[in-house]
């Protein structure tokens, strides 16, 4: 009995998977115009809909409270007019984006006439697997569509009625734009074992993206059966070069822990030349104290301000994600690259120095996504750079690396042009 | 016992990954300088070791000949002065060409000042299973190097000696330029079983890209736990639309076909719309059957020229890689386009068409890694796209799509550079 259920949902996925390759292969040449009028149908729909959304996201927090979430979590799963004009104008948003399918990324001529041009495609189809945010339906559905692929998506049992509802203004767009409604499908059941037929379904979903805490980006990590596009950790540095700007490297640690401590570009580890860091580590730590910042270092660390606790080898692995800091002194640029190469989670990774050559060795070497001369690690972040918006941010070395935006959700094709070359020889 | 070996046999390959992860680090940042010289070098001792290569090679051969290989296997196996001296000559020609490493893909401005750069940087480690051919050996080394790259090398048990040989020769220019010797590693037992657990090695191999036959690929892409590079056939159409120049769409199709028969690149299936059969087929499907090719067809094919053979449900599907050819009559684009995607590998497809219209439409919606107008499959190869070599040609849609060059064995980063900026809000 038991396993019939099994069987069942697992054909119920099976299904899903073949009606998003269809409809995959629809939207694959389906005019910007179209997709353009999708989602901004839906942003509409959803803004008609508001009191049903609310309705629905009612249910969800009472539930929610009855489970006993955290205040954080509860806070994530809540929706109010604000919160769903914000996630119409991010449909709208995606809108405005170009159209990344049918871009030419090169073109170039051979000696015997052929043109050929790398032209990007859709992927196909996308799973994403996501947790408490509702958002997230809209978000992860609108750029799937802008990019021409089908799109599969699980939301958190936590938020089920909240992204039923949204999902029901994307499907709603899509049908008043004549694109397929299969489009963008949402598995309905809150039974978990359908992430596992989901992550199996190589034959039908060309990647994965989760979203959301460690535990599920080390299932999805473990058992897909197709890449992912994921970060298990942002465990992000700063490096204080000994030639570092002392206002800048006050400013840039202070906005790179403290601006957000919960995103995972936050910088979790501060690592300073050990020939400054008496000049220039003293007002760093007063500024993140006081802003309530938690520090744990190294005894020379603990040396310079008595509000530094000591900090364990386990602190240089971890991923706060809180109001907590570790700080390290480093013997200049070769320890500073091996600690963060040996300790880090090749997220983002920034280096303040005055000093050229040192940043150009740190860009070159840090093996990681993101690595920035004189910034805060918190513009990783696929809107910061321009992309305008992201499904979320990759440490992968394959396709998608950094944020993963629109142009990150296509693959590319030949396109060559001949006037009746034959091959010789 | 034999469970004690299999756990040696895992862990020598486990240890060839550790090395070959540790080799990769160093190579990220080698200087091209470095790279060169080693393949250099490679090629230098390839030419002096002439006569111990081809004692190895003889070796492969005899063996070969004892289990009563085909002619076309032993010739395939066969090393000669000639072959070897081609050999060398990829391997400079790999020297010659741009280092992908550093390259920067695209550069832009923020608003707020950020300059940021997608730079190249190399994947990591590549595993390659190749079949019969030892000059894959030095081919498959040079471009992995080439990129920056290490690479794990497994080839077939029948060329064992051959690329134990070659790849001695690989090592030396390794030694010689000062680059970490397991940068190029080749698997010394032809235990099949090695196979199973370099496919199973994700945590050090991070993409495998097969070389060979039908069963190789498949059991690659059913076992591997890391991406793979590789298309598993190559059922490349031509259609001639009705707009067809007709002494282009003769002699197109005469070279798709039979410039050579064994390539992956080569034409299969033959479309020809309905309303121009009758003038444009007659010439073509005489110049193939006069150059040795077995013609099958639908029955209208077949009235137009009694050497045509009925053809069956299956050979839409059929990769000959033979004089054989399929010949199928349609009624213009959207039945082609139907055809090409229910049937075809999504490898290489070619349309002969005067009508620009109809060759934008066949562009934009056949689904294959390479689209051609007015143009022979057999140009599906990446020296010919302008590459310089190609490790294989890919169907998948992941990272590397169509001819597998230098380029396409690279990842890339975000280089940001600032002046001091921090994130608001």
């Amino acid at each position: 009995m038991a396993t019939a259920l099994q069987d069942t949902l697992a054909s119920e996925i099976e299904a899903m998977g073949r009606k998003a390759r269809a409809a995959a292969t629809a939207l694959a040449t389906a005019p910007r115009v179209l997709k353009d009028e999708a989602l901004r149908a839906a942003a509409a729909t959803l803004r008609r809909q508001e009191s049903a959304v609310l309705a629905a996201n009612e249910r969800d927090v009472a539930a929610g409270r009855a489970r006993q979430l955290t205040p954080a979590l509860l806070d994530r799963l809540a929706l109010d007019s604000k919160r769903i004009a914000g996630i119409a104008r991010s449909l709208e948003a995606i809108a405005e984006l170009g159209d990344p399918v049918g871009q030419e990324i090169a073109r170039w001529q051979r000696p015997n006439g052929l043109d050929i041009a790398r032209v990007r495609t859709p992927l196909g189809v996308i799973g994403v697997i996501y947790e408490s945010r509702p958002n997230v339906t809209a978000d992860a559905g609108g750029l799937c569509l802008k990019a021409g692929n089908a799109v599969i998506l699980r939301g958190g049992s936590e938020s089920s009625h909240s992204s039923a509802a949204i999902h029901a203004c994307l499907v709603e767009g899509l049908a008043t734009a004549g694109l397929p409604v299969d489009a963008i499908q949402l598995v309905a059941t809150t039974d978990r074992r359908a992430v596992g037929h989901l992550l199996a379904l190589s034959r039908y979903v060309d990647v994965i993206v989760p979203r959301g805490g460690r535990s599920l980006i080390e299932r999805v990590q473990a058992e897909a059966r197709m890449p992912v596009f994921a970060h298990l950790d942002g465990i992000c540095h700063v490096y204080l070069h000994s030639s570092a700007d002392p206002a800048m490297a006050r400013a840039i640690a202070l906005n790179a822990k403290m601006r957000r401590t919960g995103i995972c570009g936050a910088m979790e580890t501060l690592l300073c030349d050990r020939s400054v860091a008496g000049a220039l580590l003293p007002p760093i730590l007063d500024d993140l104290a006081r802003a309530g910042c938690e520090l744990v270092g190294d005894a020379e660390v603990m040396a310079l301000d008595p509000r530094v606790g000591a900090a364990t080898e386990e602190d240089w692995r971890t991923e706060y994600l809180d109001a907590i800091l570790s700080v390290k002194l480093v013997d200049g640029l070769e320890e500073a690259i091996g600690h963060i190469e040996a300790h880090g989670s090749h997220h983002t990774d920034s280096i303040v120095a005055g000093d050229q050559g040192a940043a150009a060795t740190f860009l070159a070497r840090v093996d990681s996504a993101i690595v920035m001369h004189n910034a805060s690690t918190q513009f990783a972040d696929g809107g910061e750079f321009g992309m305008g918006a992201e499904i979320g941010i990759s440490t992968g070395r394959m396709h998608a690396r950094g944020p993963v935006g629109v142009e990150q959700l296509t693959s590319f094709k030949y396109q060559v042009r001949g006037n009746g070359q034959t091959r010789p020889g």
